[in-house]
């Protein structure tokens, strides 16, 4: 391998050290030659595959339809949205011409599809025999970017974008917030972090959306991460690009839409939720490999134990053994790194015992387990594995969450502690930017457990407050 | 839905415009508002999933790894092979800008990626034991195209790129054609398109390969379409590059490498070789729906047998009740042009002596079968109709197979029938511009299994001829 075992910078003393440190060591990607572009190297691309797989197969039982939209938006047909196309005009990578011959018009790489997934809309759209539609397309979209961090900002990225059109109101915005609750239980349940989930405020919200709901990760460091968004549109769109059916009054009506993604940003997440000081620690339902088995030598004996535990295994869990020329420390290394959930270490000692020693990669725990107990063993270590990463990133979370009556509080917090600040909010574009100008920071979601007191004042300009809402920074 | 039912054109009287008025009516495709770009819609996006799952699942059991590499290939880079750019150079859409800032160089969006990929194994590849390396991408490539044809010719196109790395040149050479077999079987088992398969001439061998092999479908009107290369580059590509790996004698040695692709042309494949003038015939294996339940009417002994038999049949197929308040002949209708294999009618009078009315796509049947024996006749009668698609399909390249010994008798072929002719060819670069000149069709593969004789001249120009090669028109 051209990888070669570096020293990972400990986590508490330069995250973001450690955190290339890690990408690079697990063999997750390599810088394109591009600035600002990735390669997805097998096992970081693998991580992606099993998100992909997940999520495709639930939204299939949610009766979403996939679709391919093209990659290249006119010029003209962009701006049809005013909001929308300020939102991204700075960073839209722009074709001009082919081989030597210029465009008669500038041609956008898409940094998302709502316009032209719009124009489609509005020649498919006749009737409200027509609606829903709902589509979903798992793509490559670009976004201009100065700074390249692994999975968290690049110019290029890949996600998937839903976008879904309705005749009823309703039942668009409780799609968009369904699908929120979604993503809410995917990453909890699968990517195993715990987020907060509410809508955004006016300024935070996607350009052209009435509502974006957000889910929100808290990363080891106390920074937030969004982990996927969901935007109801009313009929913004609609209007923009004049998409009207035939209700079943026969009467002309502007239908409603909604969009929302979720993209290889969640690969940042879980690595800066739950690997450690010796690597990954990747969550069992999207561990590339599960377990794999580590010989000590390569006598008949082992050989045929390990290949023997490999296809018991195999029925229920992603089982790899590392049959390498590397010597045995450097393969117990590479599973740390890599993030395995669980190894197996196949030796000749042990097998006079008729056990093997049996490693999880959480709690370092290790224990001699009897050949024919190891997938029993296996199945409830998994569970608890992965309650564990769970539970320890729930902790973190408690631990950074905080409030604030005051900008002078909320300050004093960023400085010390780092975390999520709940806090009254008026929810004014201009208090927002106000903050944004003081602290670097803007909110994150506005909270749907709290409730502000009547006479509550906003934290920093002392209007009336809005709601309570979570401040933090953020990737 | 948008779509209107409208007269298809019959194949025999107009074959570009019937598959025009199939892919419409079938609600494959619409075309994006970039010239030259699709929209991949619902049911023509199913059909590619299928596609991909049954190649990705096979590549995975043969060691290939997905990969994903960036979109944008920086100018310089790609001037690199020589050979290469210049097959590419006039058709690539190129980046020159984002926002209103002019990019210090010009980028190109991928047209494919081996210039990308080569990069970066240079900075993968030190020693013998880093190799290799068989990576595949599921990608959007751009070749900008002045005409559109859904499938064929679209400036945008998905497909899947492998590209491999070794250090042994033997098994770089062996793995190129064992891809190419693995994909003449792809096509024929599953597509049920029966291919031609050999080596490529040197002057339609890919840019910058020693060799390509390529599986050639011919399709109902007579004229070939390229259903898959794989080509071997020997250590073109590594020259040019520069990526040297340490052998096992601790010598520096160039790589060998390969690159291989199929793309959603093959859809193109599927409909101009078995749909009809009613529509698409989709081979059950890739069909997005195989059974079609079509109720009579809304009783309820009819929902539920329907309900029953959909439950039933789902464990093997995948089932759909048009549940849309359509009439019942529009739904046959839809059915019948959607290319669904199995169709069955539910209606009260056929429950009355327990049997349901079952029909086939290809041969329009029309079967009453009792109620148990619903699965077991589905079963048998799949098979049989995959296997008259093929059957059918060769019949049709049996009857379209010609071979010339001259030039005259070709363009006569040429002339009054089409299909693939098989010629002998001294294979020479010139001497095949001069048959593009006169004739406007170029060689589709050499042939494995026929020989030259002695002697024997080139049916062209006249000197030893070298192989014996198949010339057809193309798409």
């Amino acid at each position: 391998m051209a990888q070669k075992m570096e020293k990972i910078t400990p986590r508490d003393e330069d995250f973001a050290q450690w955190y290339t440190d890690v990408v690079k060591n697990a063999n997750l990607v390599d810088y394109g030659p591009v600035k600002g572009t990735l390669i997805f190297k097998p096992y970081g691309y693998a991580i992606w595959e099993n998100i992909m797989k997940i999520v495709d197969a639930d939204f299939k039982k949610m009766g979403v339809t996939n679709v391919y939209f093209p990659l290249l938006i006119p010029a003209s047909l962009f701006n049809k949205e005013k909001e929308h196309i300020e939102g991204f005009a700075p960073e839209v990578a722009t074709v001009t011409k082919v081989g030597d011959k210029q465009l008669g018009e500038d041609l956008y790489i898409r940094p998302t599809s709502e316009v032209l997934i719009m124009n489609h809309f509005a020649k498919e759209i006749k009737s409200y025999r027509d609606l829903p539609l709902v589509y979903n397309q798992w793509a490559n979209v670009m976004r201009w970017e100065k700074t390249t961090r692994p999975f968290l900002r690049s110019s290029e990225f890949l996600w998937q974008e839903g976008h879904t059109i309705h005749s009823d109101k309703k039942e668009a915005e409780e799609l968009a917030i369904k699908i929120a609750k979604y993503y809410k239980d995917f990453v909890q349940d699968f990517l195993l972090c715990p987020v907060l989930s509410g809508k955004k405020t006016e300024r935070e919200k996607f350009a052209g959306a009435k509502d974006t709901y957000t889910i929100e990760a808290l990363m080891y460091d106390g920074q937030s991460l969004q982990s996927g968004t969901s935007h109801y549109f009313e009929d913004n769109f609609t209007k923009a690009f004049n998409i009207k059916f035939q209700n079943k009054e026969q009467k002309e009506e502007f239908a409603y839409t909604t969009s929302w993604g979720i993209s290889t940003r969640l690969i940042g997440a879980i690595i800066m939720t739950h690997a450690d000081d010796e690597g990954l620690v990747l969550p069992s339902k999207i561990a590339p490999i599960q377990v794999q088995i580590i010989n000590i030598n390569d006598s008949d004996e082992v050989l045929k134990t390990s290949n023997d535990l490999k296809e018991k295994l195999s029925k229920t869990f992603r089982v790899n053994i590392d049959s390498s020329d590397k010597s045995f420390g450097f393969k117990i290394s590479e599973a740390e790194i890599k993030g395995i959930p669980i190894r197996i270490e196949v030796g000749p000692r042990d097998l006079k015992d008729g056990v093997v020693t049996i490693s999880r990669r959480d709690t370092k725990s290790k224990e001699s387990i009897k050949l024919d107990d190891v997938i029993k063993y296996i199945e409830n270590q998994i569970i608890d594995y992965d309650k564990n990463l769970f539970e320890k990133a729930l902790q973190n979370r408690k631990n950074r969450t905080f409030s604030a009556n005051t900008i002078y509080e909320y300050i004093k917090l960023l400085e010390n502690k780092q975390g999520f600040v709940l806090v009254p909010f008026c929810c004014e574009i201009d208090c927002e930017n106000n903050v944004k100008e003081k602290t670097q920071t803007v909110s994150r979601c506005i909270s749907s457990d709290h409730k502000v007191d009547q006479n509550q004042k906003c934290f920093n300009c002392e209007a009336s407050a809005k709601n309570m809402v979570y401040f933090a920074r953020s990737y």
